[in-house]
């Protein structure tokens, strides 16, 4: 099932916390939150993991998948792949990372290039399509981004519901 | 439109913060948030009344409304109707709030008895048909309530939909 | 030991938490801390008796004195002694209270209007003598009171010491 | 003046926010706070350095100086110099900060080794004569901090009065 308007697959040079890489295709049907930060954004760690770890833990995996995205666009010689190790080891971060390739000559990574991100940290809400529903720069309520999740949760089930008699609202794989 | 689960109107002596006293059966295809509460409960001034705000902020009242309940179940005379007006003013707070009705010689009052509530505060959540989907006692994260509540929301919109071309999944009233 | 500048007396008419009535002047060589508050001002709750607590933990009690004040400035016929003992009681707070006395036609009760506090939170912070040496209306920092109370405590010992062998600085009673 | 209980030097491979390298026997007179850290230490990052921050604006550099001192006895490789100074950078730390010094085949760096720290983050007090009247390994509160050096800074100054006086309490350098 593909739709017209579904995010294109993530550009992840190295995934952590996951034996396999992961692909947003083989996630549709969830909810998928993608929290965009850096190790040493001070809003990233404050909030935005903190606010990342709470939906891990508050949603069923089946429902909604919690993916972190390291995406650097400064400091690069020293938020590399064993820093993020460190860092994943000692906040105790249990979701997947993937992190966004950095580019020959630019200092925007490509997937953070590709959305349009302003910074981190970005939070980005996937509904069961792929489709984004939220691109948020900066801190967000857990309350309004509960009630997001919640929402796109329950019409997952519904369009689900939908899709086994046939309805017509679900966009067609070419 | 009644359910058979439906719960009871709430028995509320004085309504706050609304012109007309408020009965349940008219919130029908609204989430409705009830916030029990007494006014000098620390759990309920430090956390619940904090999420109360937040819910009422975060949600369009067309879909979800919250209530305050003061359930006042010790030390009746000094959080009366006066000291609970002087309460809700200084604290700013802007949803309505109904004070829970006094038993001649019971310490509990009578919402809460029949609702079997164990304190305050405590969180009762009603889906669009007046059912209780959630009666929770003590904190209760925000990103689990706003989850919660967001589910609920597109539950309702869906099935306003179904009810509309006359789905059957809308109980009836006799 | 009377110091030219000592603090008057405070004008309570009654105390909680003390099996005696307190005398400013029965503390004079201890540091003293009153908290003057309303139980139902939010930025009180919040801050001001949270931080009063942490006072009255971090010193001993032969150095630091920690008193509530219970200044009703509005809203006198909720907040009176049987509601503060209420609340006394739920916050757990455990340092004497003294109730600001009230006046025959006056918002303001009488020791307030003598400190000239601009209103609650309030934190006075009285040396050995009885001298006022911080009067903070609004949010003071843990670090910066605790740096104020640790000078004084400090600056005690010494004036002691200085006391005991006949030094001049120390304030003569006549 | 150097007191025969004086905490050695601190030995430090690199100063940051500094021009010139500290030798703490040119802070004599002064009271010292050495905020032991890492910079991926959870600990350190939530409490430890906005508690050092704290007491670095609160109280005057010519009484009280704050130093960081980066502990590294764990992934060495991804907390070297170049990370520390952009995370110094990002969290806009302004207090002088030393590289504790690594020491070959030993995880535990020297100064640490020397201090006998039990982790990250520590804090340790040094008096005016460069004795340690605090080694708190974990969570301090700020009060109780403020207290201590609060008492510390006044006894500076008596102690001060007392040296111009030929008081005999101040250690005599030989």
């Amino acid at each position: 099932m593909s739709h017209p308007f579904a995010t294109p697959e993530l550009d992840v040079s190295e995934w952590l916390n996951t034996p396999d890489p992961i692909q947003l295709s083989g996630l549709r049907g969830r909810v998928v939150v993608i929290h965009a930060f850096q190790m040493m954004c001070p809003g990233c760690v404050a909030h935005g993991i903190p606010q990342a770890t709470a939906i891990h833990n508050t949603f069923a995996q089946e429902n909604v998948v919690v993916l972190g995205l390291h995406s650097v666009f400064e400091h690069h010689s020293v938020m590399g792949p064993e820093a993020l190790k460190v860092f994943v080891h000692e906040y105790r971060i249990a979701f997947p990372i993937g992190i966004d390739r950095a580019q020959l000559g630019q200092a925007v990574p490509r997937t953070m290039q590709q959305l349009g991100s302003k910074g981190t940290p970005s939070l980005i809400v996937l509904d069961r399509y792929g489709v984004i529903q939220l691109h948020h720069f900066g801190r967000a309520s857990d309350m309004g981004v509960g009630a997001l999740l919640g929402k796109l949760v329950a019409q997952s089930a519904t369009i689900d519901a939908e899709a086994d008699q046939g309805g017509v609202c679900v966009p067609s794989s070419k």
